[in-house]
């Protein structure tokens, strides 16, 4: 299977493209920016260029049976300071992208949606997918407005759309400026001596998943002929609270935070129910968060000592 | 109490516009078109114009109280040929004008969304609000990410947004060119002599409401400080073809459709669950579809004469 991973240079789509060349699959990487020489393949097809450049999307797809996207110009934190662009960079493209599918070929799309911020504030948890979508971020209205959009897709033009709302991806890879979780964050700052910020007092709640396993469900998707919605967390909450608590004895120090005031955009708590992706693909996340600490850590230490 | 209405113009809007007039109200209207002489009124202030000038946003609000948004650059049966110039025309927009409100005042909007494509193929009928959105048509897309920008300005920044979710509005001033509603189409047509057109079999079943019950909500809504998103029907279905008897009974003579093949984004049967707005502001739609068609009737009967 030829596949095109979209945002395939990226944290997440590093990863996915590290589990889809382990499974035997053809794979190209459609990314603005030049792969990790520490992470690149040879036998990866890494095409630089973005999905809004509509007249180069027949040559993205040419000879591509699936299609993984990963890839956003935006992230929850800041969407909110222009959603205008956020509407332009991400929801327009992939509407472009839908239509060059359309007429070159490939039916398949697995698509990353965003379980930390389509719920909103959710009215319960954990929460399923049948809770509506209430986002408070422009990040969570785009992704919605995605999903809806490749629903359409299949309902008339039959598109084989697999959406995953996964919760919050840490790992290794993960970048350090803040921008792609908390933990990425925390351990960099550790790790190069700087001090580490909680946004209110810490009693936010959030359900962690190890980048590998989100990988793993993620070739689960692109092998299926399976569509709709699926969470895909580790359906436990933790606080940050407690999430430093772990990471004091993963980095085998203490750990002193500075608190900073909330944000308006930041849900109290969100824990994501799994009992969907886990009925329709037997998925379950197999590296708990002590590991997956202590495996980011690992990759941190190297990284920074570099 | 001065209020701004955005597409004071159209066959809504125009309604709107009397019912808020007739019950004391300041009324200014933004819309491209002008007024039609019929229906202009010399105490509104009509002002020329389309939300997409955002450097004028600042003058379309200045001194107003409330904002009731009724316009859209597409409809439902055209919008999924170029989807992102919906986006651009609608979804945008909006985000500006919210933006802008935030700024210079108001408060308080009434917003026009869809209770006949939100849902999509509903999985129950009548269908309650806290059916998930599934739309299948790229109006019914934005209009579930309007109201998500909605929600979250919100709860962000406090603004008071009251969601409309329509089912087919229709009635006096209603246009003929099959872009509002079947209903004015079919009645204008059998008024010129001209055939009518059922796309698919005829079964599929609508929910109408006469467009000055929708009035009396839209004044209601404006007037309450109650939030959230409320269905606005008649709570009854009819089929397309028990519709073309009704209408049959209406213009006094036999009427002789002329089939033709279904569309794949026409809902089978949708018809709003209206509990939920009866509970918050004891309404309920006064005008039976006897009643609404010779009222309609009536006035095309004259407007097509004229």
């Amino acid at each position: 299977m030829h596949v095109l991973i979209i945002g395939g240079c990226g944290f997440v789509g590093s990863h996915v493209v590290d589990k889809c060349l382990a499974e035997g699959m053809a794979v190209r990487v459609l990314d603005p920016a030049r792969p990790n020489s520490r992470i690149a393949h040879p036998e990866v097809d890494y095409v630089r260029g973005h999905l809004e450049d509509q007249a180069r999307l027949p040559e993205f797809l040419s000879g591509i049976d699936a299609v993984v996207h990963l890839a956003s110009t935006t992230i929850p934190s800041s969407s909110n300071l222009d959603p205008a662009s956020d509407i332009s960079g991400n929801l327009i493209p992939m509407i472009r992208l839908l239509e060059a599918m359309r007429e070159h070929g490939p039916r398949k799309l697995v698509f990353l949606s965003s379980g930390g911020t389509i719920y909103g504030i959710p009215n319960m948890c954990p929460v399923p997918e049948t809770h509506l979508p209430q986002p408070i971020c422009s990040y969570g209205v785009v992704k919605a407005a995605m999903e809806h959009y490749l629903q359409m897709e299949q309902h008339l033009h039959g598109l084989q759309a697999t959406i995953l709302r996964p919760s919050n991806i840490y790992g290794p890879r993960q970048g350090r400026l803040g921008v792609q979780g908390v933990i990425g964050t925390y351990l960099h700052n550790l790790s190069l001596g700087l001090p580490i910020e909680v946004w209110g007092d810490g009693s936010v709640i959030r359900d962690f998943l190890y980048v590998q396993d989100f990988a793993d469900i993620c070739h689960q998707a692109l092998m299926s002929s399976l569509t709709g919605c699926f969470n895909a967390g580790s359906g436990t909450g933790i606080s940050i609270r407690d999430l430093i608590g772990r990471i004091q004895r993963t980095v085998g120090g203490p750990v002193h935070p500075i608190y900073r005031d909330g944000r308006g955009f930041d849900v109290p708590r969100v824990v994501l129910d799994i009992s969907k992706v886990n009925a329709a693909f037997g998925w379950t996340p197999r590296v708990g968060l002590d590991e997956g600490l202590a495996g980011t850590w690992n990759w941190v230490s190297k990284c920074d000592a570099a």
